[in-house]
C-alpha cells in the first residue's frame, strides 16, 4: 500500500488530457499538492491509503476553471451602473466610482468578495488586472487560488501610479517581490490601445521579452474603440499592436470582437490567445467574438467571465455556457464551440493563455491538483447521456460542492475553507452603502 | 385587526405594476388564494393577523416566472443530442427518440421532472407544447403550477393521434374534460407552418375565434425554415399564416428569428405576442430575435427556455439574463431590454401572451397570489444598488427559496412541497437507462 494525503472517488473524471478522456468509477489520488495517480477506483482501494478521502457517487470532477480575465476587486462596484453602453459606462460612472473608493482596502475587500464568488464558481485560477496588485496578491496568497496579477499600465494617474513609467516601475517591483510564491505569477497588463501610448508599449514588449511573462491587454473591445483608432492614428488597433512589436505568443488578447478574417489569420500565425469574455461583450452591445472562425483557424481560446461591474456575475459556469451557445449563432453552425471544446477553453485553454499548461488546466499525473466536483444528481442534470454536455448546458454553479488548488480544500461541501464568508458579505454590504451614500451627495450637491 | 392566510415580510417587492414599482420594507398579505393587500410593514402588523407569516429580511419577492414556451416531457430527453443543427437534431435523434419511447408514462414522468426544475428555477406558470396533453394536464394539477396546456396539432401520426383532424379532435375534447379547473387553461398548438397544412390551419384559426383561446406556434425558428417554404410554397411562412388567418392578438409565436422590417411592423399591427426563447435559438444555431426592434416597435415580449432537449435547462432566470444580454448585442444598443424590461417580459409579458394577466404575471392587489422570494444576500449579488438589476445579471435561481401559486406554496425554504423530489430523480434515473439501452441496442443492430 502507498501513502497518498487525499483520494476522491467520484462518478466521472473529465480530465481535459489531449484527448478530452472522461473516465469512469476512476479515483484520483493526490500527495503532496500533485496528482499522483488516476485509476480504477476498486484498484485505487487496493493500492493506496489516505487519511482523507472522499467518496462522491454522484459527483463529475473536471480541472478548475481558469478565468482569464477579471478585475476582482471591481465586484464592489457591481450593479452601481447597468444598462449602458461602454464609453457611458466607463466614463460617467465606472471611472468617477473609482476615483472616489478605489484604495488598497477597496481592493481588499473587492478582491475578498470576487474569491468568495469564484471559488463558489469553481475558478481555482484567475487572470487579473486592477489597481494595487499588491493588495490583489496578499488576498490571493491567503485564499490558497492560483493567480496571475496584471501589472496594470495606464497613461494617465490613478491613485496606484502617475504615469506610465511609474506604473512600470510599481509593477516590475511587484514582480520582484512575488517571486517565489509558487501560486502566484505576474503578467504585464497594458490597459488598451486606446489607454496606453506607444513608447510604454515598446517597453512591455521589452520587459515581457527579457522576464518571460505574458502581456495581458484589452484589444478591440468594440467598433468605436477601432473606428475611433483608425481616425486618430489611421490604423486599427491590431495593427499599432503588431507595429510596436506587441504581438505575439504570450498575448492575451482580452474581448477582440472586432476582427477582419485576416486578422483573424494573424492570431493563428502570431500563437496569442484570445480571452472571450462573451457576457460582458453582450451587456455593453460590444459585439460578437468569431469564436468558431478562431478555432477553425487553430487559435487558442479561453474565457473569462470580465470584472463583475460589466457582466455582473463571476459564475465562470454561466460564462462557459454563454460561450458554447453564442458561439453556433454566431457561426450559424451548432457544431461550433461543443461542450467539450467549451471545457477545454475554460481549462486548458485559459492555462496555455497564461503559459501555465505545464501545471495547471487538466488532470493529468504530476500536475498540481487544482480541480472541482460538482454533484450532478439535481433535478436540471437529470437524467445523464455525456456528463460534459450537461455540466456545460445544464448544471447550475451551486452544484459545484468541491473545489482544490495544488491539493489543499478551498471549498468542501459548499463551506469555503479559506474565508470568512459572513466577514466578506458584511464587508460587502458596508461598501454598497458607502457607494450609495457617496453617489446620493454628488446628486445633492 | 383583519385576518389573512400568509403574510411576507420581504426586503423589497418588486411588482411589475405598470409603474414597475419596487417597494421597500413592504408586507404582501394573502387571503383566499388572493393579494389582499400591499402595504408598509409596519402598518400590516398593526392591521393584520395570520397563522402564517414569512419573515424574508434578505429576499426580494417578485411575480413568479411564466415560461411561455416549453416542451415539458422532453425533460427527459435532456442532452440525448448535442451540438447539432435543428433539422439534423430533430430528424436523426430526437424524432426516433419520440418514437421510441413516447408514451403515457413518459409523459407523466418527464413533466413531473419538468415541474420539479421550473418550480425550483422560479416559474409559476407554464405554456406547454407535446404529446399526450391530458397526461401533462394531470401532473400540473397533483403540482400546483399554473399551467397552460397546448392542444397540439401536426399532420403526420404520432402516438397521440392519427392526422390533424384526430389531434384536432383530441385536443377539443380535453379542453371540455379540463373546464372549470382555475390553475388550467388550453390553448390551439400547431405545431409550426412546415408540419400543419392549411385545412387544419384554417379550422384553428375558427376554434381559437369560437372559444376564445390562443394560438401557440413555432413560427420562423430558422432560415431554412423560412427559405424552404419560399422554395415550397412561393410565400414566407408569416404571410402564409396571414393569409390563413391565423395570425391575431391570440398569437403566441415563438422564435421568430427571421424577421423582415415589414413583418416586425406586423407584430405590432396584428398585436401578437412573440415567445423569445434565446438559449434555444443560440444552442441550435437558429438565429438571433430582434427583440429590441419588436420592444420599440410595441409588440408585446414573452421569455420562454423551450424544451431541456434543446436547451438544455428550464432555469428561467438564466433564460431571462441570457435574453437581456443579448438583445443588447443584437441591437447595438447597451440600453436595449434593460433589465426591468426583461422582468416584466418574463412576467406580465408572458402573462399576457397567454390572455391570463388578468389574474396572474404582477403583484397587485386582487390578483391571484403567484410570487416568489429570492434570496439576495449571497456574494454574487452583494452589494446591492438596484435589486431587480441584480437579480436579472447577478443572481443564480438557485437563490429562490420560496413559490407560491394562487396562495399555495409550491417551495418553501428550497423544499418542494408539491412533488416528492426524490422519486422524481429515481423515476428519471430509470428513464436514462432506458433510453440509454434501446439507443446501444439500435447500434448493435
Amino acid at each position: 500500500m502507498q501513502n497518498a494525503d487525499l483520494i476522491v472517488f467520484p462518478k466521472w473524471i473529465a480530465t481535459v488530457d489531449n484527448a478530452d478522456t472522461v473516465l469512469t468509477e476512476h479515483a484520483l489520488v493526490i500527495c503532496d499538492g500533485v496528482i499522483k495517480d488516476i485509476l480504477p477506483a476498486d484498484f485505487a482501494r487496493q493500492s493506496y491509503q489516505s487519511p482523507r478521502t472522499f467518496d462522491l457517487p454522484e459527483h463529475l470532477v473536471c480541472p478548475g476553471f481558469v478565468n482569464v480575465h477579471t478585475h476582482a476587486a471591481m465586484s464592489l462596484l457591481r450593479g452601481v451602473a447597468d444598462d449602458l453602453p461602454l464609453m457611458d459606462w466607463l466614463q460617467g460612472h465606472i471611472w468617477p466610482a473609482e476615483a472616489a473608493h478605489v484604495s488598497p482596502r477597496f481592493c481588499r475587500d473587492g478582491v475578498r468578495l470576487a474569491a468568495a464568488e469564484m471559488i463558489r464558481a469553481g475558478v481555482t485560477t484567475f487572470n487579473d488586472m486592477y489597481f494595487f496588485p499588491d493588495v490583489t496578491a496578499e488576498v490571493v496568497e491567503q485564499c490558497g487560488m492560483r493567480a496571475m496579477i496584471g501589472l496594470i499600465v495606464l497613461d494617465f494617474p490613478t491613485k496606484w501610479a502617475s504615469n506610465a513609467e511609474d506604473y512600470l516601475r510599481k509593477g516590475l517591483e511587484l514582480k520582484d517581490q512575488l517571486s517565489g510564491k509558487p501560486l502566484i505569477r505576474t503578467a504585464l497588463a497594458p490597459h488598451a490601445p486606446y489607454t496606453v501610448s506607444d513608447e510604454p508599449l515598446r517597453n512591455i514588449r521589452k520587459f515581457a521579452n527579457e522576464l518571460s511573462i505574458p502581456i495581458h491587454m484589452h484589444v478591440h473591445e468594440t467598433a468605436f474603440e477601432v473606428a475611433d483608432a483608425e481616425e486618430k492614428n489611421g490604423a486599427r488597433p491590431w495593427q499599432r499592436l503588431k507595429d510596436l512589436g506587441v504581438v505575439g505568443p504570450d498575448l492575451i488578447a482580452v474581448h477582440m470582437t472586432q476582427l477582419t478574417d485576416e486578422e483573424v489569420r494573424d492570431c493563428a500565425e502570431y500563437g496569442i490567445s484570445v480571452a472571450h469574455c462573451p457576457e460582458s461583450n453582450l451587456k455593453l452591445a460590444s459585439g460578437f467574438c468569431r469564436i468558431g472562425d478562431l478555432e477553425k483557424a487553430g487559435v487558442n481560446i479561453a474565457i473569462g467571465t470580465d470584472g463583475a461591474a460589466s457582466n455582473n456575475d463571476l459564475d465562470m459556469l454561466s460564462e462557459i455556457r454563454t460561450a458554447a451557445l453564442l458561439s453556433k449563432a454566431v457561426a450559424k453552425d451548432a457544431s461550433s464551440f461543443p461542450a467539450h471544446a467549451a471545457l477545454r477553453a475554460a481549462t486548458m485553454g485559459g492555462a496555455k493563455a497564461l503559459g501555465w499548461d505545464d501545471e495547471t488546466g487538466s488532470i493529468e499525473k504530476n500536475k498540481s491538483a487544482d480541480f472541482i466536483c460538482i454533484d450532478m444528481s439535481d433535478v436540471n442534470t437529470s437524467p445523464i447521456f455525456d456528463p460534459v454536455a450537461q455540466l456545460i448546458y445544464a448544471a447550475n454553479s451551486r452544484q459545484i460542492t468541491h473545489s482544490f488548488v495544488a491539493g489543499k480544500a478551498l471549498m468542501e461541501n459548499r463551506n469555503l475553507m479559506t474565508l470568512d464568508e459572513d466577514l466578506v458579505l458584511a464587508t460587502a454590504h458596508e461598501w454598497g452603502q458607502r457607494i450609495r451614500n457617496a453617489s446620493a451627495n454628488e446628486t445633492a450637491d
